[in-house]
């Protein structure tokens, strides 16, 4: 019978030098028996159940890049999708500094008085190479990561950010189907990354810090543009004149933006995530804004939206993938980068020689 | 031997039945003899003399889909390389009504005051539809459709952005080979174009108009983010006041925005096009900014951004059509497309029963 690891920490530390060796016995570590695989029909039972063990370990197969464990991990989706949809999917992004984990935390806890249960979901491509930079510690949501209603999963620290989005994206319809019905997926403001949250949440929440030097650095071009709110943080004590000038800038800059598709007008609020100042207000816009896109249709266009884009956002880059990792291609592309840049030869003409060629060789695979 | 039709209005006049006809004479529209299609090297030649009516026949090659036609074309864009590169290339884009055509037409005599040359051509894949909308008529350029060192050519009207896009840069080599040494590259302020237009130019002019409310509708989200300067036409008369309050209100948005690749700050100035007032300080803001990003590098270092990213963005374009357009691959498309609307398939999954097909496909032609 085959075994899966089920706790992420002990993947990657076995040594296998090809020789049968006794095993090392670290005292301090006691290593977990392995567990069985479980099938696919007592993952799926026990995710309908609401069981969080079967969708931890879900979740875990979603990651794994085992061909045995994605099979299994294909069949539970498929099984749960009729199950899932039934949930707000919120994005929240902020520059590393703006007291993103603290704001979850707290805002998680005002969503959870209602009852229901909250899914904290992260997306982060980088975290492999900072070691999970976002959520990796699941303490520094002190009161979340403790609540029996709340299920956080740090990034999946797998290679490419569509890799990581497919999986973020599959763990939402795992999460859905175990009947949490608020979703968080939480990104750093400053890679791509949020082009990719946007493209799976309902609600683009921007978490901004008061000034307009500085603090702004980290943001990269275009994602004010995506917000459908922004909320200062830290407006308390000396810095609440400070928060409130930068509510009325940004007030202001999004009159100047184009009109939203959903015909929304993204609200500016602030907040203090530390005193917890302000954090009902900011749900209540949250609130107005799915009374809104219900109404008017948005939502459900929005979800279809996706659905699509994934589909072929997803094929775009295994077109992409299968044609760069391919090395003869590989070293061919960078002859002609070299040759365009130094002017011996077009752009197009450049990319048509190693299409050429590049179907020549799968044509005769 | 082959002929080309070398003047663009009597293309698609042609009435083909399979039939062997009288031809039909228009007494008022004298129609032009074919000329012979000159060679490569009479093409190059011309071009590099500065040879106006060599210029035109080798855009017109550009834009021809014959195979003949492009094999020459590609052979004097080729051979016009090495003498490209020495220009200002300058994006114009705003809404319609914003006045682009008067504002091009004064814009462009003030550039040719200080001597050289100007080419001003544009980007509207919409342009078969509605007949030309941009620079389809020269006339309404009225002092520089008839100025000697003016060469205006409207856009291509071939099909995808990705080729219309093609055909203007490679418009843009033979240009500079034949001694423009201002480029303009007009395009109207509402669809993907101007992300286009943005990697093909140095400097990305934004015209706006006074007031935050209607006439900000026309403009796509992301635009502003994309301009190094924002200028506001119709700053005459009882509209000052009401252009200078819009000026204000543009500098204090983009105070919000993060700074921009080149470390340029975006300025806003506002003018008159009809009243010829403020062209000057225009002009002299995109003066400093070719000498502040000549002076930091980053004018090289956009420049080969640019053709690598047109190298790369052809071959990702040419991935997709060569998918898209296999008929298998289409109706499999819609089935799974609709399977995913409902729910029943992941987008993931979905996406990757087509690529399997598609690939089992090719690999078999």
């Amino acid at each position: 019978m085959e075994h899966i690891e089920n706790d992420d920490k002990y993947n990657g530390l076995t040594v296998n030098s090809g020789v049968k060796q006794p095993p090392v016995v670290n005292p301090y570590m006691k290593r977990r028996k392995k567990r069985p695989l479980p099938s696919a029909s007592e993952l799926i039972d026990g995710i309908l159940k609401g069981n969080v063990t079967m969708l931890s370990r879900a979740v875990t197969l979603v990651e794994s890049l085992s061909p045995e464990h994605q099979a299994i991990a294909q069949e539970v989706i498929e099984k749960c999708l009729p199950y899932s949809g039934n949930s707000r999917r919120i994005g929240i992004t902020g520059v590393p500094g703006a007291g993103k984990s603290t704001s979850i935390d707290v805002f998680g806890l005002h969503v959870l008085k209602n009852g229901g249960k909250l899914a904290v979901l992260a997306i982060d491509p980088s975290s492999e190479r900072t070691k999970g930079s976002i959520l990796g510690d699941k303490t520094r949501m002190e009161k979340l990561s403790i609540h029996p209603d709340a299920f956080i999963r740090p990034s999946p620290s797998a290679g490419s950010l569509g890799g990581v989005a497919r999986k973020t994206r599959e763990t939402i319809v795992l999460c859905e189907a175990a009947g949490y019905n608020n979703i968080f997926v939480e990104t750093v403001g400053v890679g791509q990354s949020e082009t990719a949250v946007h493209s799976m949440v309902d609600f683009f929440l921007l978490i901004q810090l008061a000034g307009t030097g500085d603090e702004l650095q980290g943001i990269k071009r275009g994602i004010m543009e995506m917000a459908d709110g922004i909320v200062i943080n830290k407006a308390d004590g000396d810095n609440i004149d400070r928060a409130r000038l930068a509510q009325a800038q940004f007030r202001s800059a999004l009159h100047l933006f184009p009109p939203t598709l959903s015909g929304w007008m993204p609200e500016v609020l602030t907040y203090s995530g530390y005193y917890e100042l302000g954090i009902a207000e900011v749900w209540e816009m949250i609130d107005r804004y799915f009374e809104f896109v219900k109404k008017n249709g948005y939502f459900e266009q929005r979800r279809a939206n996706q659905a699509r884009y994934w589909m072929y956002e997803t094929i775009d880059e295994q077109l992409r993938a299968n044609f760069y990792r391919n090395p003869e291609i590989e070293s061919l592309l960078a002859e002609k980068e070299s040759r365009v840049l130094a002017n011996h030869q077009s752009s197009f003409t450049a990319a048509r020689d190693v299409l050429d060629r590049y179907f020549a060789l799968i044509s005769h695979k």
